[in-house]
């Protein structure tokens, strides 16, 4: 594995690169979710490229950009022994001019959930993923493949659209959420949750659960899965459950291969989203 | 040549080229300044591909997009004269989707000038740019140049920010304005002027001649040349007069081999721009 700590050593490294490249781009922090679309990404592609790169644009005022976790010496180990073949760590500086343009995610389906109450996130997100893909893929490879978790299933299916609208060369390959043995779903952000607090943010994962059995049992009106849910997550503070389809547009009624159940809500001081795919 | 009239089809026409691509992105009315770009392309790449596409998200409410001049015939035959390989003319269906991401302009460049005249214009021009780069190369040719005219300097320095700012692997040519035997420069709107505005508004080119003679008088301040310049555009009515450099920050002196000289004016109902590189 080589870490590459520059643009122009990107550029580089992968200048004559063969076959196809697999893409992870994370915020480091790597737990067994990230680590599941490495090996993904390391038996589909001849290449598998990690980035690790904090981004600043996707933080509001007031989250946990200065707090948020940062392991690097333990990341590179983790790809290391994923075999990983390049580990991409740029410095902001490096990513980011004065006076940019900037992305703006689609007026609706870039503001509702996720985009309501994280207003202007999916901005950054669109944005640095954009140019992280300029930037992986600058030497044209073969074929450019890149992985993401459905655990944010919003910010996949805006890239997704944004591979559409911008008629983007890149295959997005989206991967189950990974649980712990609990199963809490896994997240960087799980480190700041208290032994009691992890405790009662498992009722997340069951209520999730308990929707899936209802809809077993052909129960698929919004109304009544998420009064189970609410009655399930009574200990935690819930900002929102919703029912969406694959395009996320909010639907009333589960529609079997084309839905998605999400849930946000705070535990403690900490964030926490899960869902499950109908 | 090959008229190609929806995005497969251009993928298709793309998919085994050797060698590298000249894109010429046009709205069509062609003339000869689109001509000297073509040329140009042409001489220095293996295929030529030229885009003739009425870019909706360009024009503001209230401008010319309904009347703007459209010559689909006439610019088939031009193109085919010019040997031009791939000429690509999409239907705005094909480019835009609904509830779309949208590109914003850089904020402070990207709304002084033209930019503060007609708010939001580039971002309609960045958009469409970033995605013709994206749908002429996505079968990721060896080599990609896109030949852009000095006319609009402000587009031309917002493209290239573009590229910079999103690591596109795309080399932007810069061109020289074509101009009429007496010096008015080509633009698909002067159709629009009658034979007395059209009098009036080759003082522009006069003015920006007068301030290069100035220049080469060494006279660099901004205040004379300006002042010289409204003297030769009396009878006109000045948007602006700007002197800025070629990163397009406004300047209060000539900066020899780093300057650019613009004027933006109207001459009856016709908006006119027009400018000089020091």
């Amino acid at each position: 594995m080589i870490v590459v700590n520059s643009i122009e050593e990107l550029k580089i490294a992968t200048a004559n690169l063969k076959g196809s490249i697999g893409f992870v781009p994370t915020m480091g922090a790597l737990h067994e979710g990230h680590l599941s679309l490495i090996k993904r990404a390391r038996v589909e592609c001849d290449t598998v490229i990690v980035s690790i790169f904090v981004n600043p644009t996707q933080f509001l005022e007031g989250e946990d950009l200065d707090k948020y976790p940062r392991k690097d010496e333990a990341d590179k180990q983790i790809c290391k022994l994923a075999k990983v073949d390049i580990l991409f760590m740029p410095t902001i500086d490096m990513i980011y001019n004065r006076d940019e343009l900037r992305v703006e995610a689609p007026a609706i389906r870039g503001f509702i959930l996720e985009g309501s109450r994280r207003a202007g996130h999916f901005n950054g997100v669109l944005q640095i993923v954009m140019k992280l893909f300029n930037i992986i893929s600058f030497n044209r490879p073969k074929e450019f493949k890149a992985y993401f978790g459905k655990k944010d299933a919003q910010q996949l299916a805006l890239i997704e659209q944004m591979v559409r609208d911008y008629f983007l060369n890149v295959k997005i390959i989206p991967c189950d959420i990974v649980r712990d043995s609990d199963g809490l779903a896994l997240s960087s952000r799980n480190v700041y949750l208290s032994k009691e607090e992890r405790v009662k943010a498992l009722s997340i994962s069951r209520s999730l659960k308990r929707a899936s059995k209802l809809i077993m049992q052909n129960i698929l009106d919004k109304e009544t899965i998420v009064k189970e849910m609410r009655g399930v997550m009574s200990e935690i503070e819930i900002e929102y459950i919703a029912l969406v389809d694959r395009e996320f547009r909010e639907i009333e009624s589960v529609e079997i291969k084309n839905s998605i159940i999400l849930v946000a809500s705070r535990v403690g001081g900490v964030r926490l989203i899960d869902n499950i795919w109908i």
